[in-house]
Order: C-alpha cells, then structure tokens, then sequence
C-alpha cells in the first residue's frame, strides 16, 4: 500500500508526504530527499550521500553555473586537498574561524596495531598536519603569489570544483554537511575598486541563477561584521525565503582586501613599476542550493522541479493491460517521445522517460510526483486511438488532468515548460513578499515571530527593520535565534532610528530567522 | 630571448623545449608540462595543481568519457571522502594493498598548542580514524548492500567523479601524485556472466575513447595475478606505448566475483526467492591520462593535441605594427574567427581564440606551439587586401605552412581537423608496432631490452613472449625492471613454451618497462 493510500485508508487527505508541512516540517522535508531518492545518510559521521536523482539537479547547477563563470572570464583549475597547517595559520581571522571544525590528517600509513587490526603507524606520522580544506583561500593564495608577477597578469579569475569539509555535529542533507560538494572561485585585481565589480559581479550571477535557473528569488545585500566570511572585508550575499518562512544564505561572495594577499605574499609590479598587493575576491555556491530548492519548491506530495533544473523534463507513463494492448501503446509511445525530444529548453534537449516498468500505474505516477517531474503523460489504448494524451502538470494539484492531442502537446511542450518554471518563480516570489514585513520596534520584531502556545505554525518571515549595526544588539537578536541576513544592496533611501540601540540608521535591514 | 633562441645561439638545432626527447626524456615531460602551463607542483607533499590548460584537458576528457558512461546506461552519484578503518579492513587483499599508502585523518580540531600555534586537539580525537578514499570499493559498495534488496534492483550502474588520495613519495606530475582526480564506476549484477560482461564492456568503452577521443593506440588485455587490483577476480586493462618504449596503464576495469559483495554484504533474493550474494565490478580512469596525451604526442617543441581533446582548436594571430594596420587587420580576423566557430568538430563548436597581446609574434606563436594548438591561423595587412590566411597544423613541422583564402580555411576546417587527429593516432599506431616484437627466450629479451653502454637511447618496446604466469618468474622479470603489462584479449591462437620456465604456454604476453 502506498503512504497516499495508508493516509486515505486512516481517513487523512492523501498525500505523498507524510508528515505534510503543517504537521512537521523538518521531518516533512527529510521525507521529501528521501521519496524523491535523492540523497542519504552515510555510515561516516556527517558525511552525505548524494544518489543518482540528487546528483542529476547537482550537474544541472554545474552546467548552467559553469557556462556562466566561463562567460564572465574565469578559467576552471584545481588545487590540492590538503592545506598545511601552517598555511591556516597565516590569516588570523580566518583560521579562528575554521579551526575548530575541521579534519586533520596526521599519518599517511596504517600498520598492524598491538590487538590486532591496523592502526596508525607512529612511524608516519607527518611533520606537520594537514587540514582537509574547509574552503581554499590559502592554499590557492599560495598558488597565485607564484602566478602573479607583473601586473599584466591580472586579473586572474579562477574557479575550482571541488569538496570540502567542515566538521558539522549536526547535520541535515544537503543544508549541512560536514562534507559537501562546491564551487569557489578565487580572484586576484591590480586595484580595490576592480576586486569590488568582481565580488559585485558574482553575487549579480549567483542571484540571476537562482532565480532564472532555480526559480527561487533571493534578495541581494551585504552581511554585517559579524556574521562575514572569516578573513574578509565585506561578505556579499543571496537569501532566500524556505516555505516555514526562515532566512536560507544560498550563495556568498567576498571582498577580501588585501588581507589573503598579504598572509599569501600575493605581490606584483604596477605599470609605474612599484611592487604592490593584490587585491582578492572568493565566491561560493554549494550543494546546500539543493536544499534551497527543496524547500522552496515542493509540496505535500514531494518535490517539485522547475524545467530548467530538472535532470528529467517530462515522463511518459503507457497503460496497458496485456500484450496487445501494449503493442499498440508502445509504438505510439515511443514515436511521442522522439518528438518531443527534438525541442530543447533552457539551452537543452528536452529529456523524456519512458517509464514501461511492470508496476501499478498508480505506484509509477506517485513516484514521479514525489521525484518532481514537471510534467507526467498518460496513453492508453483509448488514447491512440484518438490520437490524444493525458497530461499533468506538478505545479497544479496532482488530480488535475489535461487532455491534448499528441501533436498540441509536441507543438506545445516549451511554453508549459516555460509556464512551469515562470510558475514556480511567480508563486515564491508571492510567498517571500507576503511574509515580509516592516518592523518598526522591537516589540514588533519580537511579536512577529513569537510562536503561538501549543502550535508549530511558522510565524515571521522577513523583517525589514531600521537598524545600527551595533554587535552587542546582534546578540540580543540571537536569543531569539534572529540574524540580521543582509543589509539589502537596493532600498528606497528611508533613513531611520535603530529599533535595538537607537542610533541613526541608514536604511533597513532583513532580520529572520535562518538555516 | 626564448629558448629557442637561446639554443639556436648555442648552435643547436631549434626547439621549443629543452632538453630534447633523445637528450634526457624525463626532464622533456617535466618541461613539456611546465612550457604548456598544464600543471604544477603544490606546497602540499605529491600533490600537483592542475592549471587552466591542464585542466581544460581533463573537462573535456569527461565529457566525452561522461556521455559514454550515460550511453552505456550508467548515473552519476557522490560517496563520502572519507572510509572509516574498519571498511577498509573488510576485505583482505584490499586492505593489504592500500594500507601503506593512505592519508588518515585522525582528529576533528585544532586547538592553540602549549608552544604557541595550533595543533590537534587531543580531545578532539576521533574514535575510529578516517581514512581518505585511495577508492571506494569498501564505501561504495556500503551503500550498494542498504540499495539492493530484490534482483528487481539489478544491475545497479553507478559511477562517480572524484578526488583520490594514495600517499605517493615519489611523484610526477599526472602520472603519480599523492591526490589525483578521476572516474570510478561501480557496478553490482545478479549473476556472473552479467558482472563480466560488465567489466569487457567498460574496457572496450576506455580502449574507444582512448582511440578515438586521445589518438592514444592501446592494447586491450588481462593482467596477471601479481598485477591485479587488491581484492579483484580479474583485472583488465589498456595499455598504451610511450615515445620512450615504456608502457602506461591507461585504465583498469576489474571484475570483482563476490569478494566486496561478501565483504559488504551485497545481498539480494533472486526471481526464484533466494538470497544471493551479488557479483560486482568497478573501473577507472584518472588525470594520468593526460600523461600519456603528453607522452604519445608532445614532441621537441612541445605539446602536441589531438583536435578531439585541444581546448582550443585554431588560435587566430593578427599581425600588426601599428593602429592603422591594426584596424585593417582586426575586423577581418574578428570576421574569420566568427565563421570558424560556427563549425562543428567532435560534438562540439569550435573553440578559436584570438590572440592579439601586446607580444612579439614569435614569441606568441611559440607559446601556442608549446601549448599544443592544432592549427594557428597568421592574418597580417597583405594577407587582409588578398583575402588570405597563411596557417600552420601542429602535426607538421613548425616552419611548414600553408596558404589559403578564408573561405578555403573555413570550408576546410573539419577536415583539416579531422586529418589532424588520424594522423596523430596513425603515428602514434606506427610506433607502437614498429616498437612491438616477438621474443623467443629469456635472453633474446634481456637483449632487447639492454641499454647501449654510454647511451641514454632508448631499447625495447613491448616484447611479445610465451609466457606460463609463474609468479616466480614475474619475480625474476621486475630484476630487469620488467612486467607483464597484458595478456592480450586479441591473440592468433598460437601456443608455445614459456621463455622463462618452459612450461606450455597458451599464447604469448606483453612484456615491458612501464610507468
């Protein structure tokens, strides 16, 4: 019996999901990687696993992200796994800030221990540790300082592809992890104000990603001191708003200074022949994107993928009974598919399954709701002789049926696709601004996301609030478990007093709760 | 002064690389690598950064070997970095084979150390260590033992793109570092006859590519029992022949028995309801294989491309002295880059990159020499009024060069391509052959194998020989620094007597020196 019809039998609404959001949303969201196969616990502490259908979505990222970093300029690279300790030392900020969860390698053989088993050999025992790299700033600092000579080599604008590790103790697929897949780029200027439009520029890419691409909106802004990647000058940021209303930082772009320039001795001569620093950038999107769209998008019955992301564009289910009427299914069904695997979407061909396998059809349908196929076709043999299908849509409710004749579905696949994703984009974009409020004291803030007694209804959203920049206030807000997410990079220039301190504040920021 | 230069100035003969292959062939690959600026070494003990050329290599190596995989009904998924001890340990042989040389990771934090600096927090020490996947048979297969229940779930095709780590001491850049990237397929099936099939199937997919992607000649075969993966049944593999008569191990595919399933607990019930042990199979290729692209085709002057593999296939150089011929040139190279680019070469558009730095034109046509360019295209003023190109294919000698109309370089682009890429592989094949011999006795194979005295020149190549596997006899080869690289899949059905025991013998075997 399928968790739908359990649901149905014990008198629930069906859905695909259970707990449904109302009910449990975290538990509610472990259930969707899970149903939707696209992620697991590993039997290594931390550690993920991401499967087939998770790792598709991941590669669908990496192509879009990829072809966008290369259009900006940047080169792909690798550096190594490994930083020496030493080289975490260099940056005072930013080896206080990973120090304390990160992965140590101390020996590079294993011998037979004195109980049997292999142990560590003392005997290779490494000079010096090697951390497993939390993020490459150092050690890819290392790499640029011999690059950089002259300033004809610059700007240098390098992107590596790679896992990293930071030691989590409590984790959750995909949103945190102690190893995670990533990108970084890393990027050198001859001057401050060039190494600005890079940092600028990126988070420019990431927010037009995840909002063309992910169909997720996201507001743009700046962190505060407190909450800044360690060892930068200013932390640039995406936020997005998760369906339980709390804040999810989905990418970050920093501006470095000279900071990883100095601790690296990233030097060159300027064309007045004067040896200077360089200036320095790094900006990072991970698998965590993952769980972004996870929580932005799916529903009480699973996920829900916007075409453009989707490793599987449509699914075609043929009913039949027998031999005969699958010989008749088939050819109709197959001949379906070629065509529309002639269109291409979102710089693509149109991928097309065709899911034959003997299993009820209810069985395959709820399987392909909760992987979050956008779109999901019926043909029986009633259909080929009419010459029509049945189709679905997974951004309407899963009982809502349209029927079309084959050639209207062919001639008509990239505008439902593109009406999907316009859609999916439409109806978060809807939800962020209608849980985003202004704040105008404290009182309020605290109010407004006060939980109701003997409820776990959300409640908050985004609070735009007038505030200083004060990091003993910032304290206070975490005793709500409130963050400033980001100093909003456009607002309408309202100057105001600061509802923790106040002070005079410059403009509003967006107070939440956050992943 | 280039190098080049610096040598002509000495009086030799002129060459973009120094030293030459006859004059010392292991500095030649160093250089080769370094004047291509595909890789470097690392602060970090074995392990190598791979730079924008470099890897722009490796991206296009996965592409195509990524589309092979995904034709071959393979998905992609990610496994954790890091193995715990005790899954290392469940296989006997396998552990033997990777316990020497292994990264381990052994605590979760730093912390300020009693001489000032940071060092492993004691009490942050992890209760089983870690060890950094050298391969992740043990991990993987974990995960195959919770996914496989039924022979509904049968064959399992996963394959997976990731860094490794074997602790190397002795290392070269791509053919031996401490961390490398590569592919790692694994894959579980009901019966035996399935897994083998499996494993030959995933050969000839490496030996294609090689072929047909690398222009890198293999021979297809099995290895013998001392030569095998710790803990495989049977090993294949591909073995390509390097400009020094040595073999490299281009790529392995192992057919596992039931060893990992055992060790793992790969179990599942069969159609006729019985609970069976599953037969698995894993495979791999890694960023050696650009050592053996550099060391099939690089020459004297530097890195040599397949159009296949080349990131960029036509680099356009404009020749000019001053804005006023700037003006005239630039518009026409613009107009000839846009029609290249519009043609097609090995599924993919034609990469062409105009280079028009402020740099002498030698020296910029050297660079793109050393780099391995197929084709650079020089368009100076007198070129422009005659609507010609004067171009230079890097398969030839850097002097020879060919005059065309635009239109005849533009129409003529794919073949010229395309010519390119068999004849690397025909030269390649050719010297592979003329480099391949039957031995009849162990001393005809010392003999071919002995160095002249007082001469670097090198002997041998690969010695077709009757051979009965003894390992014994294996022992007595690697004194003449020597194995059996394959017993071919292809043979004439000749049998005979072994050169070193004199037992009978099926068929004859590759033996050679090898990286």
């Amino acid at each position: 019996m399928s968790q739908g019809k359990q649901q149905q039998a014990k008198g629930k609404a069906q859905t695909g999901i259970s707990p449904t959001r109302a009910e449990d949303y975290p538990e509610w969201y472990q259930q969707v990687v899970r149903a939707a196969d696209m992620a697991e616990n590993s039997a290594v502490r931390g550690c993920m696993i991401i499967k087939p259908w998770g790792y598709a979505l991941w590669e669908n990222m990496q192509r879009v992200l990829d072809g966008m970093f290369k259009a900006t300029g940047h080169k792909n690279a690798y550096f190594p796994l490994f930083i020496p300790k030493s080289f975490l030392e260099r940056e005072a900020k930013h080896v206080e800030g990973f120090a304390k969860e990160c992965a140590i390698v101390t020996h590079h053989r294993l011998i037979a221990g004195p109980e049997g088993g292999l142990v560590p050999d003392p005997e290779a025992e490494l000079e010096e540790p090697l951390v497993v790299r939390p993020t490459s700033e150092t050690i890819i600092g290392e790499a640029f300082a011999g690059w950089v000579k002259s300033y004809r080599d610059l700007p240098l604008l390098i992107n590596q592809w790679a896992n990293v590790v930071r030691w989590e103790l409590r984790t959750r697929l995909f949103l945190r992890t102690a190893e995670f897949l990533w990108q970084e780029g890393h990027t050198a200027h001859a001057t401050e104000a060039e190494a600005v439009d890079e940092t600028r520029k990126m988070l420019d890419v990431y927010a037009t990603f995840a909002e063309e691409t992910m169909a997720v909106p996201v507001l743009k802004g700046r962190k505060t001191e407190g909450e800044r990647f360690p060892g930068a000058v200013d932390t640039y940021c995406i936020e997005a708003m998760m369906q339980d209303r709390k804040a999810l930082q989905a990418g970050t772009s920093h501006f470095l200074g000279q900071n990883f320039a100095h601790a690296c001795g990233i030097k060159f001569q300027s064309k007045e022949e004067r040896e200077e620093y360089a200036w320095t950038t790094s900006w990072g999107v991970s698998t965590r994107l993952i769980g972004a769209l996870i929580m932005t998008h799916a529903d009480d019955d699973g996920m829900v993928l916007p075409p453009r992301i989707a490793p599987t564009h449509v699914v075609i289910l043929p009913i039949f009974r027998d031999d005969e009427t699958r010989a008749k299914v088939m050819p109709f069904v197959e001949q379906l598919a070629a065509e529309l695997r002639q269109k291409r979407h979102g710089g693509r061909d149109v991928d097309v399954e065709i899911d034959a396998r003997d299993l009820r059809g209810g069985e395959k349908n709820w399987g392909w709701i909760k992987k979050g196929v956008p779109l999901r076709v019926e043909v029986g043999p009633r259909d080929v002789e009419a010459g029509s299908v049945v189709y679905a849509r997974r951004d309407e409710p899963t009982k809502d049926k349209h029927t079309a004749t084959a050639t209207e579905l062919v001639e008509g696949l990239v505008s439902i696709l593109d009406s999907i994703q316009a859609n999916l984009f439409a109806r978060a974009k809807t939800f962020q601004e209608s849980n985003t409020r202004k704040v105008e004291s404290w009182d309020e803030l605290v109010a407004y996301f006060a939980s109701k007694p003997g409820s776990n209804e959300p409640t908050g959203g985004f609070a735009l609030a007038h505030w200083a920049c004060d990091s003993a206030a910032e304290e206070r807000l975490k005793e709500h478990k409130l963050t400033v997410r980001c100093i909003p990079l456009e607002h309408d220039g309202e100057t105001g007093i600061c509802i923790a301190t106040g002070k005079p504040s410059p403009q509003r920021v967006v107070i939440a709760k956050a992943y």
